[in-house]
Parts: structure tokens; C-alpha cells; sequence
């Protein structure tokens, strides 16, 4: 199991805020607490050339995850592509946070992604909804995180195949948190927390969450559907 | 169309703060403002015999609604077998707060239907997450009450086919408010609000909420699926 | 409620048999139906200027439906991106048969929709599995069309939020032949058959199927959600 | 993990034909191929005391298969309540073929379960229409049994959570053969081939599919949601 971790890598530039919540970056972070459950781990950041998604880096992944914020535009669109094309060929994608908005999830969306928020130091708590989703394992009945960015419904998306967490906020607002999609032979996760300036990644219930993602996304090894002008029942042969 | 509005009708007898605020009870509450919209409706109630849910009402109904809280083991298991009969055929069902626990809706999910709960007069937010759906038709982005019982995640029913509301509440907690579910030919809608102290019944938003219910689960006129012993392809004459 | 028939209409030009289907082309005859059900309605086509889809003409559709084939990559970007906003907004769409692989659904859909196919005059079956869906309103237990193309699975869609109807072929193959997708506040129902070559859009239970997806498919009236920075609860005014 | 494979067994007894195909009982195939992949594999039939279900081994069941055809009546109510309470608390459940109209699939289910059922040696092609999904992993396009019941649409279930295999048979029908449902806490997968008089399980292929479903089906080490009477906020200690 090989796991990329992208990261925009920018706040961590510029806030030094960010730069104390995230020493080695929010993808230093997240890869940290991967590798010490055994995975093989890279990150890679917008300003590396090819976003430091080459072909070589892409086609070796098998679960890639992605936190953006203010420089979605600046991601060249052929690697949207090819990381699209990825994923629908069987890569695990998990999109994380700000991540709501990244090319990358609206293009397999289809929908605008958007929704509520407000940065209030709010109090947020987790639900799990679905007790049952290996990516709720061993979470207990709602992670409560002291404070984090608000996001609100409504959230344009389209129905996830499966809602695993809703959150609560102290403001008010209500936000499916933790939701899966398919997309060709891929599987895709969004997991909302995780703004920039809290030290939510470090924290060990989230953690676990994210651990349970890749195991969930990982590529399952079924064969390519052949698509195109196909042969008729007569001419195959039954192969029992 | 005709719709019956089924009400357990205990609390009325009971308790003073109910009456008051139902004065002709749960099911005259709703049939009143169904009826103001021009529908047929009736009532019934568990202290009639058959609980007021004979062959003929049955057969009449296109749409139930169901009140129930204090006396779900009191309702017939025979009735609740030819509720669920109709439903499958096509009968619409709107099932009421409470009622997640009623012999019916149990029956018609396959789980528990458990929940967390707590009286203490907590202000709840309805939010629309599904805002195209003709259940939210009309509703703003929330629908807010300053007081009524929490009910609160984890909610054991099966993943419902479309999430239309999730409530927030002021104590901390979050709840799929408003679900649907087809199980045969009909159509169910499940609907929090509604606890027997607060007159959430007389709120013009709620009541939008369940005009629009009704509309949406009323029978199809589609034909009857048969079952059992087919004949093959060979033995049908070709339509066109 | 205005619909509008989006059509390529280029085999018509080139083969006679399909003019000998279709004298008033494929949306001419969709278009004839929809008329004589009382909607008002026009067609619109690819050589038309902006493919006689204006900004005035989109603003005033309710519902669009789209049949294309071997030009999708003529279909200009700038007019893809319009249609998908609209549906966002709520604006229907109802797509048919190769529509499959127009821009405008896989940009909604966010996977390649690609699919098995086949050209050999095969008997097709229409099974209805959702018996109480509007869109199977007034139709049998399937729909027969002695002579159609074949589309086999996999097809490459997110899962629908409903499966309405799956087809047979007398080759061997099947297919998710009605499907439907919310995205936004808008609605969409994929529908199979309609290869150019065969009269399967003058068939009256086919026709059933489309009178009622139109239907089905209107903009709900419910307000717009507001996205973007929010206020939290405390200044906002209760209202019941 | 330990899987209890569960037979009615009353055709091995009464059907030379069934024995030949199925000398250790159908029971027996299954659990023999399970065991040679490593699972800890026990029998339990209906005529064995408490059907071989006792609390004892349910409590100690991971994964439970169920096959049942002409006696779905003498299994004992009381046991069917058992398994089902145990499948809310996270026991995976696999039903086989004819155990489609079992007490505890429809218990679960919540509808009739009907569907159209022919014996005619007909093919059967099962096609995968979710070429991600872990149960899938390693089966090709479509899995070709020469002769099987047929089983056809409307099968009245609830729409699956995920729908994995269609299958088409030769005399016309289609039918949604390998389907799953989340019910509690637990794993339900629904599959369709294995009449009594075939060899089907013991086709490898068939053997994957229900080796992976048992992989899929297992519970997970999720913590039991708390249901009734809850705290507020206030009075819990935020974690983080």
C-alpha cells in the first residue's frame, strides 16, 4: 500500500500560526501518523513540478490524499485529469476539509461543492450515523473536537452511497462530515475537519478515522470492465 | 385523495398541557390544516375498535399518518400485518416523531428504530439538505422551533433512500429529521417533530413540510408485480 | 412548464432510414407527444447558432431533453457549462440513449459512462424493479421492443440514487436502462433505448416512460441555498 | 473469524439428485470450501435442536449463511428473533438463493421478498455492475453458470445499499442477483445463485464471491450505540 499525501502546502508559508499547528506541513503531519502504522508514504506540494504528481508518483498510489484551500485555480488542469483518470481506473481518493472545493473533487462530483462557514472557534462534534462502516471503527459514538472552522448545510453534493459522520456546531449549523462516493473503480472518501489553524490532525480520534479511510479506499484488485462493440452470447464460451 | 390520520390519542386524555395544546387532539390538529388544503381526511384513534383502521378504512386510505408514543404495544398485531400489506401495495405512510417506535414502522424497517431523546425544551434547527426534493418544496433553509424534545443520532433505522432534513439541537446533538423509504409499491416518509407538549403541529412550516409529504407519497397507479411461476420469452407475444 | 428537445440531428441528414423513423427528426417526434400531453415545447439542435440553446431559451426551460451521437465533441464548452448550471439551479434534464456520452452527463455524472454496445437488431426487455416510481407510472411489468441496439454493463455511472428500469438483450447482456440522479436542486433521469434506426420513440409505452420523467423532472419551487460565510444562531431571529 | 453455515437440509434427504450434487449437503460445500481458505467453519441445520442455532453459537458466529427453501415455516420465531438481534449487533448475515423468503431475510427486510422463479435449465449470466466493490474483487465481467433456476424481476426488496450483480437468463428475465444492506450495526449480503438440483457452489467462482462477501461481512470492532435518555452538552467533558 503506497499513500500520497498532497498538500497545497501555502498557509504553512505564509501563517505562522499554521506553521506552529503544522511543523513539517499538514502533509508532514498526516504522513507521519500513516507511516507509523506501516504505510509507505510521500508527500507531495502545488509548487513541485507536476504538483509532484508525475506519472511515475501517480500510477504508483493507491490512496491519495488531498488538502487545498487558496489555490485551487493554480492546480494545472491535466493533472486534475490524470488523477481523475486514476481514480475511475481504481486509486482511493480521500478529500479532506477545504478540499470541498479542489478541481480534482468537483470534476467527479459534477455538483458546485459548495457550502456554509464561518471561522469562530467554534465547537464542533462528530457523529458517527452509520456504526457499522469500517471507517468508524473503533471511533466512539462522536469525536468532539474544542474548536474548528464551521461548515453548514446545505452542502451541494450529490447523495453520498454511503454518510458515515454528521457533525454539530455550536452556531447552529448541521454538515454531513464523513461521506463515501464510487466513481468508476474508484473509492472516494470526504472527511470535513481540519482547518488550517487548529491542531486537528493530531488529534487521535481523527487520526484513527483517516487510518480506517485508507484501509477502506484501497484499490480492489477486479479485473478492468472492457467497454465498447461487444460479442454476442453464441460466440462465448460457457466456462462451466 | 384520501388520507386518515391515525393518533395513539392518550396523551390528550391524560395530560392537561396536551389538550391545550391539541385541543381536538394530534389527529384534529392535522386534519385540520389537510383539509384547509382540500383533502378527505379522517380520523382515527387506538380506542376505537380495530383501532379505527378497518378493511374498509384501509382499502379508502390513500395516505396514513401515525401518531403514536406511550401505548405502541397495545396496537393489534393483526392491524399492524394489514397496514403493512397496504403499505406494500401502495399506500402511502407518514410516520410522526415518536411512531419511530410503532409496531409499523419497526416492521417496515427491519430494525430497531432507537434513538437518543431528552425533554428539556431545546430550540432545534431543521435543515434542508436535499433542497430540490418536493418534501422541502417551499420550506426556507431551516425550519426553527425554540422549543421541543431532542431526539438525537445514533437513529437505527436503515439508510434511508433519500436524507431530506437533519436537525440540530442546542444540547449538542444531530438527527436525520425527515427520511423517505419505499418498501413495496408505497412510499414512507419519516418526520421528527412533533412531541405532544409543544404545538409544533400548528407551525406553517411544519405544516408545508407534511402537505407536501402527502403529495409525495400518494399511491402510483402503477399495475401490480407479479410473482411466483413465470413462462419463458418463447411463450410471450412481442408488444410492438 | 416549457420543455425543450434537444437533438443532434445530424443522422437524420445523412441516413434516409432514419428519416424514414424519424420525417420530423428525433426531437420532431418527441416533440409531437409531449404537444398532444399539453406541454408547451421546442426542439433545438446542434447547427442551430449557440445549438439553439440561448440563454434565453435555457432560462425559460424547465425541462431539456438531450439525444446526441457522433458530434458530442462539437457541442461548445461554454454551452456544456451553461446547461450544467441550470441544472444545478433545478432546470430537468432528461437524457436518451448515446446521450450517455455527451458532455453535459458526464460532466454531471463525473465518471466516463461508458458501456458495452452492439448493433444487431436484438429484442430488448425493459424490466421495471422500482414498481411504485412515478417514472413507471401506468406501465407493465416490462416493456418489449422487438428490435433495438444493445447496451450491456458495465456501465460506468455513480450508482443512481434510484434504479428504475433494467434491461435484457437476447445477446446475453443487461443494463441499468433507468436511472436517476439528483444533482443541485436539479433532476436528472437517464432513459436507454432510442438508437436512431428504429421507431422505438413512437412506441406509446416508451412514450409513457418519457411523459413521465417530464413530470417527474420539473424545478421544485424551493429557494435557492446560500452559500458561502454565515452568521451563527445567536443573530438570528427565532421564528415560530 | 468464524462463520456458521446454516441448511435447512431437507433436500439432501428426500432427492437423489441433491445428494449427488451435494453428497455433504449444501452446508457442507460451503463450509468445505471456507475452511481450505482458513475460516473456522461450523454446520447448524433445522432439525437439530434450536436449528442448531443455539445462544452459544450465535454469540460465537462472525459470519452466519443461510440457505433454506421448502421449510422457511418450521423455523422456530423465537430463533429467527435471536439471529435477527444479533445481526443489529454487528453479526455479518449472507443469504443464499431460496432463502429469499426466509423469516429472518424478510424480517430484516421489512418487504415480501416475491419475485418470478422458473426451473428450465436456463444459462445464467451474473453480470458485476460494481466493478470496485471488495465482493467483486477478482471476478471477471460476468460470472456463466450453463443451467440455473431462473429468478426475475420484481424481486420486492428494499433498494439495495449497493447493488454488485444483474443477472440475465436466457428466458427473458433479469434479476438484481448480489445485493447489500447495512441493518444495525450488521452486514447483510444477498445472493442469488444456488438452486438445489446445480452444482453452483462448487463453481470457483461462485466460491470467490462468497469468500469475499465473508471478508466483507465481518464485523466491525465498532462500540454499540447508547440509546434512551441523554445528557446534554453541557455536562460532558470535551476530549481534545
Amino acid at each position: 500500500m503506497k499513500v500520497t499525501v498532497w498538500n497545497e502546502n501555502r498557509h504553512e508559508q505564509k501563517n505562522p500560526d499554521v506553521r506552529k499547528a503544522y511543523p513539517k506541513g499538514i502533509h508532514g503531519a498526516i504522513a507521519g501518523f500513516l507511516e507509523q502504522n506501516g504505510y509507505e508514504v510521500s508527500g507531495a506540494t502545488l509548487d513541485e513540478p507536476e504538483h509532484g504528481l508525475t506519472d511515475e508518483v501517480l500510477n504508483n498510489t493507491d490512496v491519495l490524499f488531498w488538502w487545498g484551500h487558496i489555490a485551487h485555480d493554480e492546480v494545472d488542469d491535466a493533472v486534475v485529469e490524470k488523477i481523475k483518470q486514476r481514480v475511475l481506473s481504481g486509486m482511493g481518493l480521500i478529500v479532506l476539509h477545504s478540499g470541498h472545493l479542489s478541481k480534482i473533487f468537483r470534476a467527479l462530483m459534477g455538483t458546485s461543492c459548495d457550502l456554509k462557514w464561518r471561522e469562530a472557534d467554534e465547537r464542533e462534534r462528530i457523529w458517527v450515523c452509520n456504526p457499522g462502516h469500517p471507517i468508524a471503527e473503533g471511533v466512539g459514538e462522536n469525536i468532539e473536537l474544542s474548536k474548528e472552522e464551521m461548515y453548514g448545510e446545505h452542502f451541494d453534493i450529490p447523495a453520498p452511497d454511503e454518510l458515515v459522520f454528521i457533525s454539530w456546531f455550536e452556531g447552529g449549523e448541521v454538515f454531513r462530515s464523513g461521506c463515501t462516493f464510487r466513481r468508476g473503480k474508484g473509492k472516494i472518501f470526504y472527511f470535513r475537519p481540519g482547518h488550517e489553524t487548529y491542531p486537528t490532525y493530531h488529534n487521535p480520534e481523527i487520526q484513527r478515522v483517516l487510518l480506517n479511510a485508507v484501509k477502506w479506499a484501497k484499490p480492489s484488485a477486479n479485473p478492468t470492465p472492457v467497454y465498447g462493440n461487444a460479442k454476442p452470447l453464441e460466440t462465448i464460451s460457457v466456462k462451466d
